[in-house]
């Protein structure tokens, strides 16, 4: 791992822990087991660590979900695929994580809204299921979209206190509750609220960057 | 309104505007129309008005709660009433908004988790309706629970960035969703998506103390 890096998990290290405004650099060079001449090379200020770090986990968040929309057998099955390979890598990535939650701070701005996109991405596979027939003709789509983006969102923040809620039962049960809405009897015979374990297992364990980079905050 | 409660009122909108850590002692005393001094007699640091924030919030949000527990006509119709009635207060009243963010912020630490306790009405709604035949035989009670806690919670930090995820006709539309999984048909009927009128109402428009405390720090 490269210094750069190596001050960017650091620095999600702490965002992560302490929050975006009492993380201290000088904490986070010695995570990186560096300098902090070191650090000012790398990186000005604390706010470009973070855009670093916010950077990092949107390019991470978007392969996941283009693989997962690759993989899966269907538009709603990849919907599904994409909200667990998310939520795995939330948990078990603290860049991810960090990136993801300086991401939604109000008082940030930032290239990229993340809820913004997984809000269209939602509406999008909703619009081509229904195009395929897949969705009960019932179904209000706008409904349907701001439920699964709503419910998706809460899990996300009511992990920060609680992890379960980004586990993968947890995240199964609120696809066994939504599917019915979102899929004819037919389509629902063939979709997993578990997820496609082809598709989840090749997310792959978790690196083993962290764990090196939290032995050295540690 | 008396001083102790301009404090408290000038500080939920500091807190609501800057976050906890960026609002300033001596923003809030002016928002209030006090000197420091007079501040101070009220509370000794920026952690105790925190705490009387939030304890007025949960105040609040029990007494909307428990208003709708009695006036609605069934516990399902009831939880329903309570989601709009709290979604209403915490788009109207700034110290209910900000001491609901105060609640759930991770550092802090305090005597009531009002995420926690929404769950548990939740989870006692649902027995209770399952207990009267009203819930469908095949659903699971644990994975209702955790999806109407999360979906409600996602629409609450959401709408902190836009304050649409709080309206009336979102929250109507979250419960078409998920209310076909949690009634029975025959007691589908009688529900109300968007809420009991006169549950909503009696709740009343928004309290005059509000703008005249936001003239102040304006």
């Amino acid at each position: 791992m490269n210094t750069r890096h190596a001050l960017i998990r650091s620095a999600a290290q702490a965002f992560d822990e302490f929050g975006y405004t009492r993380a201290k650099l000088a904490g986070i060079s010695a995570g990186a087991g560096v300098s902090s001449g070191a650090l000012h090379f790398h990186f000005d200020t604390k706010a470009a660590m973070a855009a670093a770090v916010e950077s990092e986990a949107t390019r991470a968040l978007h392969a996941l979900a283009r693989h997962a929309q690759r993989k899966s057998p269907s538009p709603l099955q990849a919907l599904i695929d994409s909200s667990h390979v998310i939520a795995q890598q939330l948990r078990r990535d603290v860049v991810v994580r960090a990136g993801f939650h300086l991401n939604c701070r109000t008082a940030h701005h930032s290239e990229v809204n993340l809820h913004q996109e997984w809000l269209e991405c939602v509406r999008r596979t909703l619009e081509r299921s229904a195009a395929h027939g897949q969705t009960p003709p019932h179904a209000v789509q706008e409904e349907l979209t701001t439920t699964v983006v709503g419910a998706t969102a809460g899990f996300e923040a009511l992990a920060r206190q609680d992890h379960n809620w980004l586990s993968r039962p947890a995240l199964t049960g609120l696809w066994h509750t939504l599917l019915p809405q979102m899929a004819t009897p037919k389509a629902l015979t063939q979709l997993q609220a578990a997820g496609t374990e082809s598709v989840i297992s090749a997310t792959g364990p978790a690196p083993a960057q962290p764990a090196a980079a939290h032995a050295a905050v540690g």
